[in-house]
């Protein structure tokens, strides 16, 4: 095989929608200097409600569109997504794939001294036991809690990061949750990063979030970095570093994204991803 | 042209997803003899969010998924899809089509007596306007107040249907709305039927509250009529009167169809409808 992965490419990340911003601002924050191209399915989002055989279709179909743009690596940005087509989707492509769910989870395992790790996620995610699966890989004898939080996406896109509603659902979710005496809590939704701020009062200082967004990032680089992969160029001022791409709404999109990323997103262009 | 319409044939149902079920089961109590098939898009719900491009390319893939099964008109039980796409394809096709928005109105138009309207919806029904502009085309001195309130559709989707939390996101955004003085409220989402009594307590008795799902059936049942379309047959115990389609995860839809719909629904079937 005569593919040549080139180490100046730009990085894929996708998303259903704008929760995998939260990955690629961790991205951009930890890797200053590499490009970043970036899907989201708002066409088809949400994907936490979906079988594992339409989100693998979706997924397979997203990473086509961004093996078109000759990416070097490509970041599932999103829970489920990672959950359901990641590990059939790496098979098929030249190309290294990093989800979100592996990274947390290692994280997750080095810091508990309890062994009682909860997830919180989508009801997709949870019923996946991706989380519980992999930690237990790790240690068989981790104890993983899952609590679905269907309301925290909504939450978050309506803007209520900080409101007395998202406290109250926030403790309807949690409270029950901490019964179990977790002492570690994977914030397994790429939007909950938004809110950990209401997640962390309600749960308190007993209990170590990981926020998957962060060590993803974090694993990227030493996977780029061991792989030699890691660009050797510097961004110019003015240049395109980082790219958008969504299935609708690219107006829509930008305004969010531009409120969670800082560096002033330019372009942001609607493709029909159901042609891929 | 030597299409013909048999008149003992399905009437066709579709929306984005679950919601549209309260227009069917409208359907189903006032035409019992009737038979229904009915189409959710669980794979790309929701549509609120997504352009007129979208949905109307969605809407187009499911009439002609409805065609392959013969019915003999089809219900747009999504206002979202009444909105952005009803107009359009309805020039395309030799059935009669009709959606939950000009019902709704006509009923809306008559029942005011101060000429204020409100409507509640998606934040797409909401901005295309569709309401005021159908209204005005009855009587331009209407004046139409719409209040886009996304979170109904997760609460609901939630079943928290009676629930401090729903009364305060109800009270949020329709106290507001209040203050225009409007005497008429249309629910202008499919969803929103199932917390109709929420919402009842929060504007009062001095507003009327406009349920397109049971003015469209009534609709459809004038229509039928006028066209000689009513069915001659009384539907055969045991047979399926009633079946569902959905692009992803029957046996969810199926768990919730059955909570709003009280025949026992026995058939709910995945379709690929990007095939179509």
């Amino acid at each position: 095989m005569d593919y040549k992965i080139k180490k100046n490419a730009p990085i894929g990340v996708f998303d259903s929608g704008v929760g995998g911003l939260t990955v690629a601002r961790e991205i951009m924050r930890q890797l200053p200097n590499e490009k970043v191209v970036y899907f989201g399915d708002t066409a088809r989002v949400p994907y936490g409600s979906k079988s594992k055989e339409t989100v693998t279709r979706f997924s397979r179909q997203i990473v086509r569109f961004l093996q078109t743009l000759d990416v070097k690596t490509i970041v599932v940005a999103c829970n489920t997504a990672s959950a359901y087509a990641l590990d059939e989707i790496e098979q098929e492509i030249d190309i290294p794939m990093i989800g979100v769910v592996k990274p947390a989870v290692k994280v997750a395992a080095e810091t508990t001294q309890n062994g009682k790790i909860g997830v919180i996620a989508t009801q997709a995610t949870v019923s996946s036991h991706v989380y519980s699966s992999y930690l237990r890989q790790l240690n068989s004898r981790m104890e993983v809690i899952g609590k679905a939080c269907p309301l925290f996406v909504p939450l978050v896109e309506e803007g209520l990061l900080e409101d007395p509603v998202t406290d109250e659902i926030a403790r309807r979710y949690l409270l029950e949750l901490m019964d179990t005496n977790i002492d570690t809590l994977i914030l397994g939704c790429t939007h909950y990063p938004l809110i950990r701020d209401t997640i962390g009062r309600v749960v308190g200082d007993g209990v170590t979030l990981v926020n998957p967004a962060y060590e993803t990032a974090r694993e990227l680089k030493e996977m780029l970095a061991e792989r030699n992969l890691l660009t050797d160029e510097k961004p110019d001022l003015g240049s395109n570093q980082y790219q958008f791409y969504v299935s609708d709404g690219a107006d829509k999109f930008k305004t969010f994204a531009n409120s969670i990323i800082k560096y002033g997103i330019l372009t942001a262009k609607t493709i029909n991803i159901e042609e891929y």
